[in-house]
């Protein structure tokens, strides 16, 4: 069988999408004599972002083209914390098996040349045409737009417990959760000696990534979970209003400003000056599996629904107020003098007095039944990036131990990781470190 | 609290989003001062729409603006079948737990309401402002596009068994499935009194349809197993070439025309003249879920790979052709005299000797880890379409029964429905049978 040959003189568009990187130029090839028209389109949609951004989103896509774009896996932080958040998310933990540090170093070598690839939308490596070897990329996403992808690496406290010789490094933003009101943490959602957030604007792509990462690492580590989410596509939702959980309630109306580099600093980005050098540029993550009792919050009342939270759930506005945006108002009182914004609303308790502040990254899940009980297993993988987690996040989940919400959630699943600066070309994931 | 005054004169964009159906019109003005140049690259993009037709796609939706489109209802034939195949699915089988056939009636009138108003992108049901009341919509598709959502609706064999007085009308062309080699089915994606196809090209949307029809069902009946899946997306392959599936092939090529009637009417739609009046112009679901043994096959050369499907992965042309639509020629033999398609390749006995077809519409599916091995369970939720299940899918599943793409799968769930006619304004799912 002479297939190499054959497919080489074969169908020549998919070849090109097949052995090149993609660019936005092969795109408009790609359709071909529709090109100008997508060309146009991508023009006259300018118009669009503009308007979105004046409604509040100018982050979000407002065209195929945009929404297929590539973020750029190089650079002084890592992509996917700043990034606005594509569609969907594949989450990984991962466990070394290995126990020689340089074994770890070429497994991050290796995974970000193909972050690297992945991201930017081609195959990995370069045995994709031998007959006789397995190809270096499974394939299924060949040809397709690099759709926003991101690959975000970091390491939990187990990576630091003596095996790789680095119990000294770890930092101090880095401490282990403490049990909080309402855990009912499982194993097989829990911990992880690495952690990865992939996010794209494409499921298959956000599979294909975590699927060959995890090829890759075979005989350095193996998944130990993962989690894959979603929220409102932005085709569903041009205008990019802020996305529902599946409360029902807006959620993420209050989060920094990642354009704010001021503002990033002191809330997302590891900075020199706090202790673990080698995490400069970096960032600490949070993740948790956060099941919502689904039947059981169908059945409150609207009333119930929006105490809850402390918002009204058409409008987002907070109680009493009007529209999303207005400010949180917690003086604010009713008729009676009882307040707007009852004392154990969502809202109120995770403000606090308003100095702690977290970048929340969260993604909704739906992951069939429950089959103990028959019931849905959905919720919220909650993701939040911070300067320092014993700091931020610590206190404000200790503040919602008498959040109303908890009646309706229950944590399942957690998770810490350090991720690291950003890589610069020729650099990878983890040099800072090891 | 005033809340029902204070929403109403709140945030005018969400209220209007949020009572009111959303007309293509209303989608527009949502874009606000930037409608008109969203309209703009709507024209302008209709010459890729064109372009994308003679590369063989001309169903996939080439903006935002397409794909967020709504599919009628009401109809002839139930939608979900011959609509070109969105980018998501939440499949869900339910069980009875009423044995009251007019009980079995009135929640296929409340889920036929149900699934005009989500397929339309409207709030179900009248009570979503009452404080008292708990919503009749859960609101986590509030406000965004309808996203081409379909529900299908089907009954299986299960339903004929007497509980609601129907034994008699069961279908000659709905038997239970036989054994199939290679079967490993586990009692958790198998089987169901009803079967429920939910499409669209939003996840969240998907999620939000089958959420609803399980707490409009309460009481009545359960959710028995569901399976959500995708595909890639539309915003990633603009060109709309044929996807691939998780084992990186291109999947779906030969497929009859849904355009085409007289196809349909022999290979899909049931007819008068098969027996059971009742189904005339439904349809007969296979759903299996099947497993890919993603890390075996990650491990076999290219060339067993293209051996085993009979196709080239790059290309998706029949082995020894060159482009994927050309005609699969069985005969063709190698310069040693051995059929350049193997005896036992995927696509030589899944084609057998060309007589038999179904309408195949499956999703790509991946659901965490294999608890037991610690390995992904992903793979394809394989769903067909035939006018008889017996006469077409029966016989080409036993072909499979050497296949050697079987060294790579498992099927481990399965079920079979009878989808009922399309749905005549002021009527509701199966009332031919009802």
């Amino acid at each position: 069988m002479k297939n190499d040959k054959e497919r080489q003189s074969g169908d020549e568009r998919q070849d090109a999408l097949w052995q090149k990187p993609i660019s936005r130029r092969d795109m408009l090839k790609m359709a071909g004599i529709g090109g100008a028209g997508l060309l146009l389109g991508g023009l006259a949609t300018g118009g669009v972002l503009g308007a979105a951004g004046r409604l509040g989103a100018a982050e979000a896509s407002s065209t195929f083209a945009e929404a297929g774009e590539a973020v750029e896996f190089y650079g002084s932080h890592q992509a996917g914390v700043a990034t606005p958040a594509q569609d969907f998310i594949c989450f990984a933990a991962f466990d070394l098996t290995t126990d020689d540090v340089n074994s770890v170093r070429r497994l991050f070598q290796k995974w970000t040349e193909a972050a690297a690839a992945m991201t930017g939308g081609v195959m990995i490596g370069d045995v994709n045409d031998n007959l006789n070897m397995p190809p270096s990329d499974t394939g299924e996403a060949a040809g397709l737009a690099p759709s926003k992808t991101t690959i975000t690496f970091g390491v939990g406290p187990s990576f630091f417990d003596g095996r790789f010789g680095l119990a000294g490094k770890r930092p101090a933003a880095l401490p282990d959760l403490p049990p909080f009101s309402g855990d009912e943490l499982r194993e097989e959602w829990t911990g992880g000696d690495i952690g990865v957030q992939v996010c794209a604007n494409d499921m298959q792509i956000a599979f294909h990534a975590i699927r060959n990462l995890a090829r890759i690492a075979r005989g350095k580590a193996v998944l130990r979970w993962t989690q894959e989410g979603f929220q409102r596509s932005a085709q569903a939702d041009p205008a990019g209003a802020t996305p529902r959980n599946l409360m029902g309630f807006k959620d993420g109306t209050v989060n920094p400003d990642v354009r704010d580099e001021k503002t990033m600093n002191e809330v997302v980005w590891a900075q020199s000056s706090d202790g673990a050098d080698w995490m400069s540029g970096g960032t600490y993550m949070v993740v948790r599996r956060i099941r919502i009792r689904v039947e059981v919050w169908d059945r409150s009342t609207l009333g119930d629904q929006e105490a809850t939270f402390g918002r009204h759930r058409g409008s987002g506005a907070p109680l009493g107020s009007r529209s999303e945006t207005d400010p949180v108002d917690l003086e604010a009182k009713d008729g009676k003098g009882e307040p707007l914004i009852p004392m154990n609303a969502h809202v109120r308790l995770a403000r606090g007095d308003g100095t702690l502040r977290i970048l929340r990254r969260s993604y909704s899940y739906s992951s069939g039944l429950d089959k103990k009980t028959g019931q849905l297993d959905a919720g919220l993988l909650f993701i939040s990036y911070q300067r320092d987690i014993g700091k931020q996040f610590i206190p404000m989940q200790q503040r919602l131990a008498s959040d109303r919400l908890n009646e309706y959630i229950v944590h399942n699943g957690s998770a810490v990781f350090a991720c690291f600066p950003g890589v610069r070309e020729g650099g990878y994931i983890g040099d800072t470190l090891l």
